[in-house]
């Protein structure tokens, strides 16, 4: 048994706040990996998107919890004083910090190896569209 | 040196909304790795249940953590469209956002090396009691 | 491709509550690791003090982050029965379950592959200077 390594640079184009469905690339990776048995890591190179893994069936998951991060961390808080790039700046970075940067993945049978209602999002959290950045780690055997 | 991994499913039974400390049953399986040096990772594979790493000298500090999670993520909150499964069903999924799916801890001399006060812990957020799955991943040499 | 490990342990002295930038020094202990490519995890041993990863650019984003967790979870707050280290000893373990206790970060290049705005930081959260532990693990070859 001897252990492997293989990462990939994915880019990710955001449509501006909300979440992106990123488990198929994720998957493709581990597959091009060819580990069978070990663990993945994702990676988001930003601190104002994240990464959360979420229920995957009901859209309206996804929706409530943008609907609960505004009002946890709402747009133009006067407790803010990084406004810079605009009301949603400094919201962006909150977000970030209450959700994760890196989530790491078991690898079984040459997939990561999700539960059936799990699946991996790139959360933007800023309004407008951007181009984002992820490692995928596989390391296994 | 040469690199190995090791993984275990864990099945947890939880009596419903509340922690189950899973530090002892993680340390068996790092012994059984016979991984000296490395690393281990534990991955929940539920949107609804997710893993912390608290406190374990003092339950208040969990009984706390509870009341303020509910605070923070009101059961039944109007605000929550996706309602199918009850007042809990969306609350969980925000906690479990909010918390962890995967902890990745250093492995040294045969442990997880935990700090004195660190337990590792599933904590379920639906009111009914379920049976969780949970892989733990050990690399190293 | 053979795969290694290696791991330091780090002690930070943090003057009471506020973040302090490790960054430079986990880059240190990668580049003793002498691995190109793969990852490296750090690992905090505490339950009152976390990691995060934050924007490094300008400093107004570690005060607002620090105003909104402070508004977040008010010290002394009535809620909480965990007093007995004082008002800010349960607020801290909330602050830690909120964040993270390890962070997984891509090596690329001999380096902690981290975006241009990344900056890793441990997040001191009790009111009193303290001298914490980090752990941080390198694999890959």
């Amino acid at each position: 048994m001897s252990l492997r390594h293989h990462s990939e640079r994915l880019r990710v184009r955001t449509p501006g706040r909300g979440t992106v469905d990123v488990t198929a690339r994720v998957q493709e990776i581990v597959r091009r990996a060819e580990v069978e048995l070990g663990q993945c890591t994702v990676f988001v190179h930003h601190t104002s998107a994240s990464l959360i893994i979420c229920e995957n069936a009901d859209p309206d998951v996804r929706r409530d919890l943008e609907a609960f991060a505004a009002r946890l961390v709402p747009d133009g808080d006067r407790l803010f004083t990084h406004t810079a790039e605009g009301p949603d700046d400094m919201p962006a970075h909150v977000r970030s910090v209450l959700t994760q940067c890196s989530l790491t993945i078991p690898v079984a049978g040459g997939r990561a190896d999700l539960g059936t209602w799990q699946g991996v999002y790139l959360w933007e959290h800023r309004h407008a569209a951007h181009t984002r950045t992820i490692t995928v780690t596989v390391l296994g055997s």
